[in-house]
């Protein structure tokens, strides 16, 4: 099955779920929401991994759904949290309702998302079950990390890979173990495959780090410079302030403090402290270094090469977007 | 077992119950809410229930903190979306902390307690899981409804009370229905306990709305009057407006003006109202309605007289409360 084929019989899914009509204020944001679309990629690790290892991805399919639910709902809340305006382009539940609607819908969401999981066969939900519920501690744990880093100014490198581990990647990691359960692969071959997705969820979220500086502004689809406008302790910046001399601290200490000059010369003397403090190379060789690693965890599952194909597609498709 | 001693263990439970200590922001205010304390009813009746029917009250206990953990995430949402300062004579999370600690924190509280119920024994949880999603559900719709019936001046005597049914009553009779399935009660007999908690809750509510107009200062706890200040749509005031002629209603709307009169003065004249239209006494007769109701459920469970003893202690108690 390619990415293409699993991508539509997700938005497939996604359309036949039937909601409540009443209370319509409740439900209708659950709808918009999961309506905005986005690539999908989660519920697609979920039955990619199923299909990899020769298992039927309709047993997969409330397991799947589930994690595409909870993702939104962690969408929602996290929107709330961050005052985010948009969302896939489009205005976010508690601006086109309210903060209140925001915060009883994505609870819903979470529930939901747990009904939806009981759907799957009791032997299979007693095994996912506690994966699920992991999974959703660690990912309140990682927003929670992410919210006290915005009040931190000595968040080292360690702790930030651990933010955005649990922020982000253990959901990618879950999405294919779950998948690769139902399909009742040796559970060695489920880890590796966790260890995949943790790899790959932080090659992608440092390649976000890095396009925000880097990115080309016309393919990456939001204005260049953001995290930098707003003093964001992404890689990047977590990294120049462990490589600057005293001199070059100062200076980045200057442009974070307000108003000292306009956005655009903001970006551009940030970015040429980044480029003189080395931090593009350091980000791509982090890059590279989790992108290794993630190969390496697939190399160890004991499977066909062509069998790992469409994972090594998708690993080398989000580490080489431009957007 | 007496009420009391069902109350001495589940405190000695909830203090037992160990947290993880980082993220400390995360944590911190779920041990905070839980050692608020509080009547403790919801678990209580879990395990009176499983007691009743001589059941294991050991079996009970990871659905009954199950229970107190998902009622007071509820609490930590519900007052950030009402916007109250104190929960139990001190401040609520939001103002002792911030409302993103309250939504995120409650977000945890929500997974852990169905982690909690997980611990349960694979039989059982599979068929607590699906009661237990289906109360969580249910008691968002009725949060819902109480937001949007505060924008509404049309609600009627039925849809106040489906609402007070979702956001307060279907807790208890989860709760109860819940001990009554660890102890392998006969279905019928779960379902006529499950409708005693609900009827006891359309009591208990009911009698909190009288309680705001009618009750005694000194043991109800709160300034009497609160719901009149704040035109809230209680029994009290639907009832007011269904009962009233033209010139009763044309009264009423002057007086839920903003600033027609001072607060004491506009107590005063809504309980006259009130008085009037014999609003007091309807709502004596619906309490009275509900409670018997709850009653006959009990009467009509296959068990000997003093098994039931404990559960119309029980209701008797929250029935003649003065607070």
């Amino acid at each position: 099955m390619t990415l293409a084929e699993i991508q539509q019989i997700i938005e497939q899914e996604i359309k036949q779920l039937k909601w409540e009509n009443e209370p319509n204020g409740l439900y209708q944001p659950i709808e918009y929401i999961l309506s905005l679309g986005g690539k999908r990629v989660r519920p697609a690790l979920t039955l990619m991994a199923t299909d990899m290892f020769g298992g039927n991805i309709r047993e997969a399919m409330p397991a799947t759904l589930a994690l595409e639910i909870f993702h939104n709902f962690t969408l929602l809340h996290d929107d709330v949290m961050d005052k985010a305006d948009v969302r896939r382009g489009q205005p976010t539940v508690h601006k086109k309702w309210n903060e209140n609607t925001a915060i009883l819908s994505g609870d819903q969401m979470l529930i939901e998302s747990y009904k939806m999981l009981g759907r799957t066969t009791p032997a299979l939900f007693n095994q996912v079950f506690p994966l699920f519920s992991q999974m959703g501690t660690e990912i309140c744990e990682g927003q929670q990390y992410d919210m006290e880093f915005e009040k931190r100014n000595d968040v080292t490198i360690n702790e930030y890979i651990n933010m955005i581990r649990l922020k982000t990647a253990v959901l990618l990691g879950t999405a294919l173990r779950i998948g690769s359960l139902v399909a009742q692969a040796p559970e060695a071959d489920q880890i590796e495959l966790y260890n995949f997705g943790i790899n790959i969820g932080l090659a992608f979220q440092l390649k976000d780090d890095y396009l925000d500086v880097y990115g080309d502004e016309k393919t990456f689809g939001k204005a260049i410079g953001g995290d930098i406008l707003c003093n964001k302790k992404t890689y990047m910046l977590i990294t120049a302030f462990q490589e600057a001399s005293s001199g070059a601290r100062q200076e980045l200490e200057h442009l974070m403090k307000p108003n000292t000059c306009s956005p655009l010369e903001k970006i551009a003397a940030v970015t040429n402290l980044y480029n003189s403090l080395g931090v593009n190379t350091k980000c791509e060789q982090a890059i590279n270094h989790y992108h290794q690693a993630a190969l390496a965890n697939l190399e160890r599952i004991q499977l066909p090469e062509d069998r790992k194909q469409n994972l090594c597609l998708l690993a080398e498709k989000l580490m080489n977007r431009q957007d």
